[in-house]
């Protein structure tokens, strides 16, 4: 059957011999480095769900191949109708709650779903085979329930030059050969959540439009590790805690940690035929990066927040109990701009999916509306900032503050520790300080400028919001109602 | 049939005889008074819209009696699906994009539909008959296509006091005698709108649910003008301009106006027992404006100024044009900003809608999500604000230093104006005073404040949303990820 | 004495006869003209606090006159420290205080002080005689205690245009003949306060700056009503509710009223030689502009807006208290966040007053701290549409739905509105009807676009913000701390 | 000679031994020890600036003694006018430009002042000797240039209970013994900055003001290391990130990382009558409070984070210059308001000291105006956060995702990373990383939280701005201009 175990993913993990960097060492094992394996154990959880029949996880994370009716991971499906929006985000939003990072398998998913219709399109307009490729490979992935992880490309050049100003071509990933075999690639995807311990990695291009530009108009599948490919990861204060820690109870997102991406480089990658999906057609290019955007900020904007936001929400209303604050008035009002905040964001990304449409006709994919997927995004930007200002502000400074886990262990402090940081209430005191260093993980971390550029900076949906806009029917309304050539508002009396 | 035309309503409204008093005088004729026939003129659009058969009004203005499956008025109608909700958001967008001020059914309709669950409620609970009576006073409305105003009266004693420590009982609408013909009710709700030109008004109580607070338990219709009742009507600056003006084109909405509201006093009048749906069944009195506000929010908050932001979008969008701004990157930031703030209200709206559900199980009635309606009213009352703020600056200072339209038509100074307010551009002057006129009216007069508090203060909204958040489910998830008694998140490695 | 009494200043303004219409009607007298007459009332009022020696009025609205020593009033005076600048900014606080509306002596002050700078700039770099000449006229102003205009003439073209592209040369004002008499001008300024009512308007070039401009780089005083000078005033709902008005009594700011401006035509006026401060010299009108937003946004901005401000909470704390409201969290979180907001923005006005300095060496005058006052005026734009929503939470929806206080007169109704308006408090209906009175002035009305625009919208602070601000400085601080090159940062442990 | 070099207090540093816990470890050698010695760096600094007579730090951190005339670091030295005020608002932001993070003598100062004016006022009411003491403490301090840390306890109670119903009393700090050689306590300060490496901490009282708290009400200074006192480090991800870097240079802020806190733990600590400067006297307990609030936010929260925010500012700049955004019109928007809210910061700040005053008349004790301190903390709270989204924005999704800068040395992906990481520009990858590393200090630490409660949440100072607003002054200016009882607003036309 297309739904597998964990166990199947975990035993593929433990196969993989990608080539990963951290912190100037390189990574033997992936599955038992303390970092990369919290991501191995995200891909875990989302097998996990699938196979929960009797909860919430069996109902969002299976869905029928539209190629052979077999049940498959969500991830590995595509979107056909404005109920299957839904499904996609609800599975976003519960992932979120229960990963409080990054599910890596979610750009993949996205990908597969704006190169699905953007090949039929291709196809229809030139007569290309693109869409069959494609097909084959979903088959591929969905019958052994693998792992797919999505990089969309970007120019790294200086952005006050044109991409044949750039001092180095390879700035963005490029074609640098082509052959009867396939194509040779160069260049590098900065910031790619989770890729090395994927089965595979779907390669999208940067938005490549102009004459000139074709070698880097290109996408394309590749597994895990293929030859030529190095992965150098990010290295924060919290991957350092993490390896120094002893056991992962001492951190603020135990088994899940921090979304974990890498610098993926590819130093002339050799890609057959079959995996390519697009290679030298601009015009389409731009319409990939659009399509993508258009599904993906509907859930890593509006879903994926929203469950993080309300663990904030849960943790922060935990230490106003144990303080014994449920009753004051200004801590009550912040609880409600929080879940305000929250509401509105769910809300845009819900209508997002309901006024979903399949945007290349004929294709059977379908897409968010792209105004409120945008505008998801650009909400959740913004709250997600304030929503941390206001957790921290309830979790109090303890939150930067707090002594380690280990303080409550070690027999010389424990007694201190355990008096003075039990509030004086009945929680024990490591209760309260879990709780806080969870909301550690969420206001003093990565969350914050993670939101803020996931599915790209604010600034990008801004130049969405104004192109999509009907400027045109709000002036008609306004001309009407000031009776500037409208009969309705001018009854001439 | 039960859709009918403007000319029969405006027939009844000139036959109507309202005690109305407006700035110090009595008004003799609603239909001639230039303020008070703006009400009318809303009005008789709400049933043009329903004759208009081959456009949107006709279909989103009109709906089938649940009593007889006749076509109605879609403001004589009862909510009794999902799809009837959306229905319900999506008129009230469209009679505020086209009016610019109230729709003046709309309140009544909410009633009937608060009212239609509740006393089916009571009836079940209580084996009183108070639904069939309702029931029959709807199938006269839907019968004649009446015009049904709402009011729902408030406390008007100190907030610091008791309702029984006031220093005078009639401070809130109260029953003053009970005989067999009816009750004989006193006392004032302040800032109704538009009754005086409404066929009947349907009375709410407000929230007393205490013991004793019996007598403030009330709710009854009660026929335009009844004896011992006296409307006082809004006067402010913009009813003075409005009496003074030589013609409506000189303003900034026109036809429509302003939100005409007045204060309407009950002095010992009297209301037979088949008109009444609530007489001292505090229990349900609160049931009656929670219900009230979920219904109402969604549409005065989620959809009706989302058409009145349309309106002032389109109007700076035209300033923008007839400056040469169109380039310009920090004005279309705030077209951005707008459009945004405006798609986000919408969206909760939206939501609520979809999301709505039968609140009493049997009573077939429909509410919308109650959280999302109260997200949707927070979210526009600081939007409103903003928006105003904006489309003030995209308008600029002549918002509010313009001259009158009649420096354009007097001789002595009307080149001067054509030249110096035609922006250099090819749009004539009187369009671009227009415009300004209309921007006015939305951005330097009464539209802020009356956002705010129509449906309620944002405080009561956010009392609504922190009661009606899921606190213990969030913080089960921050359990669940801390690692705090729960499997998933800790290992145990 | 060069301080002269009001009564002075009325017997000239009586004696004025300049031509101005309003509502497509000439007025005679703009003493007696109900609208006209509140400017008068303000000049007024300044010329009474000059003489209030024994109160606050006489400490912050006299200053010796630099050019003999004399009392003068502070309006016609020059600003020779750091703490004249204090002085000038704490007299437009009082005066906003006590007037709720424009002094109109303010912007012909900061014309007086951006002329006395620059006139002596240009004498000193081209040995022209512009400083005698104004200094001149100066001496003048202060023997007979004028009150003095002053009107910075904008581009009204198209703003995607340069000026030589525009339909109509007139679109800025220009000289359009120079001869031994003086220069001859042609054009407008659209939005000038009150001058219809001083004794001369001083004009300030806009920004003209290219060559080929030069005929619109000019700067003189004229006259009331100078021959060819038309005034066409401002009309708003305000200007009508005043008309109407039986007594000053019924209104929201009784004696001082609205803002009052009005567009100022040029047709062909002649301005002699000795009244001309600049004349073709581009070069120095855009720092003409500058200097003039320097001095200007610190009081209109920082001061005067504060001083409304202040008004506003008062009356919203007086509708608290007549409510009962005292003790109640929320408001008392608004209370808190409006006081915040105004103290903010006089702090940005003190400090650009005490960091203020003598921007033209050896001219002896000083000018604000440029960045700070830019920073005044960024914030009490948003701040003040922020107060407006605040207060107008407070005041409540009566704000907008009041009725009239002759329906508190007329016996039919008075009995109704003193019980249904007295709140159930001690407070007599008439005094909680005059203060809901003023917070409708101040909330829903003209004065949030009117202070966004005052001074400049917010995006000219903003262009000078960005231009002022010490990047460099910053650049070097953050490259010290990151170790970049820098001792300190990195003791090469 | 009063004023001291580092190597004095370096040398004092290495010979103490206070009981030092860090991550279930105890730290042997505080000026070793990667984390602690970062707090040994910061205090050597203050020695540094003050030495340096050439530049700003000499003019900056060098006051004379008002006790002795001799010159003394400004740490150890009284408030004795505005001026004073203002240089230790300057002194403070310079502090924070160069550190990054705090100077831990800065509370110790404040501490200082607090008691000076309260001993002072308390011998004068009382007949007690607490000021010589303080005095003569103040003396040795300042002969020897000691650094001084200040710690004001906190209620660490469940916040719905009184003290004594606590179910332990020692949750706040409290004395437990009086005997003849002095007292002693037992309790605990959660979260004091810096204390194990200062050579004093003083000790003040959480607001104790209830009869029957007299315990609580204590004030006394502990030198470092007292018996019976033990440290327990605060634990972040950035203290372990510290600890396995083998170089400063690979970490954000190099040379002094981050505010380092420990909770400090008296554990029937003795404490002679000399060094006791409050004991009992509950009446004086909350002056304490409020007048160290008083100084410290105008400081803390005017001052230091300014400092903090120029850092974030100038990092953001160079990462816009590198990837050649300078003229990008909405990274520039971004750029105007991060300045914009900091010199908003800086005005309340520099207002709050110009506007302070000796609050006991007599002791010669300035503090600043407490208003405009409150409104400072008030306005960085929520600038702070803001600064960061945006610095965030700019800085870009590589602040949370970037390799180590080892990555940059191993030989293995040396290339890569310099070639990807260098942007295309000029500029080396070293330094863009450096100035990442430096934003991710700011933007994805522990500074957002750090600042909203250094010197106390917000909600603290939103009680002193409720309480210190002058209502009444702005209620008579609102009752004048309304027209009610008041000559001036109402002729009486």
């Amino acid at each position: 059957m297309a739904v597998k175990t964990s166990e199947h993913y975990l035993r593929r993990a433990r196969a993989m011999k990608p080539r990963v960097y951290m912190n100037g060492k390189r990574i033997e094992n992936i599955t038992e480095h303390p970092v990369t394996r919290t991501v191995v154990e995200a891909n875990k959880a989302s097998y996990e769900w699938a196979m929960d029949l009797q909860g919430e996880g069996g109902r969002l994370f299976r869905r029928p191949s539209h190629l052979n009716g077999e049940p498959c991971n969500l991830y590995n499906t595509l979107n056909r109708s404005a109920d299957d929006l839904l499904q996609r985000a609800a599975a976003g939003l519960y992932a979120a709650e229960h990963l409080g990072t990054c599910i890596y398998r979610c750009v993949g998913c996205d990908a597969f779903n704006t190169l699905a219709a953007t090949t039929f399109e291709m196809d229809r307009d030139m007569g290309t085979s693109y869409n069959a490729r494609l097909m084959a490979f979903l088959r591929h992935v969905q019958a052994e329930d693998l792992t797919v992880a999505g990089a969309m490309t970007e120019p790294r050049g200086r952005r006050d030059q044109k991409m044949e100003q750039w001092i180095d071509p390879d700035l963005s990933l490029r074609v640098v050969e082509k052959n009867d075999y396939g194509i040779v690639v160069n260049g590098a995807k900065i910031n790619i959540s989770g890729a090395y311990a994927s089965d595979w990695t779907i390669v999208l291009p940067s938005g490549a439009r102009r004459p000139g530009e074709e070698a880097y108009a290109v996408s394309f599948a590749v597994p895990n590790g293929e030859e030529g490919m190095t992965y150098i990861c990010q290295y924060t204060p919290y991957s350092a805690e993490r390896e120094l820690a002893e056991s992962d109870r001492e951190l603020g997102n135990p088994r899940f940690g921090q979304r974990e991406t890498s610098m993926v480089v590819f130093d002339n990658v050799r890609i057959p035929w079959e995996r390519v999906f697009l290679c030298g057609e601009t015009k389409y290019a731009g319409k990939i990066v659009t399509r993508f955007a258009q599904v993906h900020r509907m859930v890593c904007g509006g879903s994926c927040k929203v469950g993080f936001g309300k663990v904030m929400i849960g943790a922060a209303r935990l230490i106003q109990e144990f303080k014994g604050l449920d009753k004051v008035p200004h801590v009550n009002e912040q609880m409600t701009e929080m879940v305000t905040l929250l509401e509105t964001v769910r809300a845009c990304s819900k209508v997002a999916a309901i006024e979903g449409r399949e945007v290349v006709p004929g294709s059977g994919i379908h897409f968010p509306d792209d105004l409120l997927g945008n505008v998801a995004k650009l909400n959740i930007g913004n709250a997600f900032w304030r929503i941390m200002a206001l957790a921290g502000d309830i979790g109090g400074g303890l939150i930067v503050t707090m002594p380690s886990l280990k303080d409550l262990k070690n027999p010389e402090t424990r007694e201190y520790v355990e008096k003075y940081l039990g509030f004086g209430s009945e929680t024990p005191a490591e209760e309260i300080m879990k709780v806080t260093k969870l909301l550690q993980n969420w206001t003093a971390g990565l969350h914050g400028v993670g939101t803020w550029h996931g599915a790209g900076p604010l600034q990008a949906q801004k130049i969405m919001v104004q192109r999509l806009a009907d400027f045109e029917e709000m002036k008609r309304l306004a001309k009407e109602m000031a009776g500037i050539g409208g009969r309705k508002a001018d009854p001439g009396r």
